[in-house]
């Protein structure tokens, strides 16, 4: 497709390779790794982690990347913006996410660190630990945020995980102003409760001043707002933000807007074999919804649907496409024809 | 493991990192691609291909490499001779077969073509196309045959695709001879049909002169002797090589002496998911038994299994410890605990 279609969602976000690997809770221990979080790294660090590690598969990851391939596998119309470098690992990013039917022409660094990865233990309970080396990600700037892009674009959907490298946030703010001035909505998702602990002050203004559509799991939610209980972080985050959507595991979501309060349950699946990608693909589905127009608990609906694909097998991205699941899902007819209500 | 203790087994082949895709019926047929064959492509034809792929899993592959994996999966002491560049995926390629237990210490191309990759489409069948880009593969040569390693290890096994990179088959001769002299075993898989079309006067000579054990399919073994039944390539196979074990697919294998032929069942599985490997791992799992001195019937029921969890899931390499699954069989906690007989 090209990037000046009219697009759904436009997602910026670190451009990263996964690289997977089964590990026991001895290995986490062993190697102080916190299990379920996403960990920064340095280059030596990563090549240490990597050396331990055992035989690996690599594939495209990144969050707000699996966020637009589950979008494109949808059938939606989407363009990723995000930096890898001219090498090998940049080309398998920029295959396979174009390969997944999203726009991504943010020109590659020419020199400096290589492709950032993402080393990704799973335990036996289906957990992911991840540990990032941010590599050319830290060349992200403003200067790779395309105006037409941004304006032609229904959502912006930022990752909280551009905060990390130091000049992606230039780039976050720029898109989120240029979206604004085109009459577009601001998606921003929370990422991960220790990169809220990086930058609580400047995420609670975003979400206060900056941004329409919030996702957060619980524990994101609850360090956004130093609370511990999740109706006190409802309570503050429906009179900041239009509309939020909280993710709470097997539990479901609540899709939370001013007036409204609505829980949404979890799709059922089999077996749980990699949570890896499960907040992304939520944002997947609930923003194919949002810019069709679906009433906000059928936004989380879909968002339960395509985070249940991704975690019933290994990796971040869809592995069926998730139009045809839709077309299976009943009640799902509407969404998955497209047409918006 | 250090290279320098005794070894069961030591393979030699083209260093692969494998692309892995779905596909359906009709992007083979539109691609003019052989189903279930191996086919040789250059550095054009394997960029115009993956750019019309899907999106793809990396992970480390080639035939004797996954054989090697299989074996240390096993619990069997393995080194690996192949030729990787100093790039990305020559990390990830030797990363992987170090992670999976397996010495490697054959030295990366400084200069040349890159990495190897062989671009796999699975079809909804379970079925894979190969097509192999041998890259630096080119640059295996018998500098690279170390006497130590070969003279140390019982078995000597040697893939046929050797033959198609031009120094690789003086690499192949330079170590089938100096096993011979350390009185040891040399083993040979005929790859591919396709493969023993490109090279069958010398793989004749080979099977005749300088191999004891051999492994091939049925297309393989036909093509060798270019009959068209089995019980005629049976008959002529058994009067030149010692030890033949001829796989069937779903029918299981025939393991093949001078003086027996013994039909060996496929291990029974619920769902056959990518055929990637099943070859490879069935030599695992054979070269496994036979260095521990097992019947040979036995070797090809070790064949099984291990060939059985191979296409049970995506990729060429074992994702279970197979010596985990050897226990848990039947009857064959000798061969776990491996104790020759």
């Amino acid at each position: 497709m090209m990037a000046d279609e009219p697009l759904d969602v436009v997602g910026i976000g670190n451009a990263i390779v996964d690289v997977l690997a089964h590990a026991d809770d001895d290995f986490l221990t062993r190697h102080r790794l916190t299990k379920g979080a996403m960990t920064l790294i340095d280059a030596e660090r990563a090549e240490q982690l990597y050396s331990v590690m055992g035989p690996g598969v690599e594939c495209s990851g990144g969050s707000a990347g699996n966020t637009m391939a589950g979008i494109a596998s949808l059938g939606g119309r989407g363009a990723y913006i995000g930096k890898v470098r001219d090498d090998q690992l940049g080309q398998v990013f920029r295959h396979d996410i174009r390969a997944a039917g999203v726009a991504f022409d943010t020109p590659p660094a020419s020199s400096g660190p290589p492709t950032a990865r993402c080393l990704i233990l799973i335990t036996p309970d289906a957990q992911r630990t991840m540990n990032t080396y941010l590599g050319a990600c830290v060349d992200l700037g403003p200067e790779d945020i395309d105006p037409m892009v941004i304006g032609g674009a229904q959502v912006t959907y930022l990752e909280g995980y551009l905060w990390d490298p130091p000049r992606a946030k230039e780039a976050f703010r720029k898109a989120a102003a240029l979206a604004h001035a085109a009459g577009r909505k601001v998606a921003l998702s929370l990422s991960d409760p220790f990169c809220v602990d990086r930058h609580r002050r400047e995420f609670r203004d975003l979400v206060k001043s900056h941004v329409d559509i919030l996702f957060a799991n619980e524990a994101e939610i609850l360090s956004l707002y130093q609370v511990d209980d999740i109706d006190h972080a409802v309570a503050a985050v429906r009179t900041e933000c239009e509309l939020t959507a909280l993710t709470r595991s097997g539990k479901g979501s609540l899709v939370v807007q001013a007036a409204t309060v609505e829980p949404v349950a979890a799709e059922p699946i089999a077996r749980v074999l990699d949570t890896t990608g499960a907040g992304d693909l939520y944002a997947s589905g609930f923003l194919y919804g949002y810019t069709r127009r679906l009433p906000a608990a059928q936004c989380g609906r879909l968002g339960s649907i395509a985070a249940a694909e991704v975690i019933s097998h290994f990796g971040a991205r869809p592995a069926t496409p998730l139009k045809d699941l839709l077309a299976r899902t009943p009640g799902n007819a509407r969404a998955a024809s497209g047409a918006p209500m």
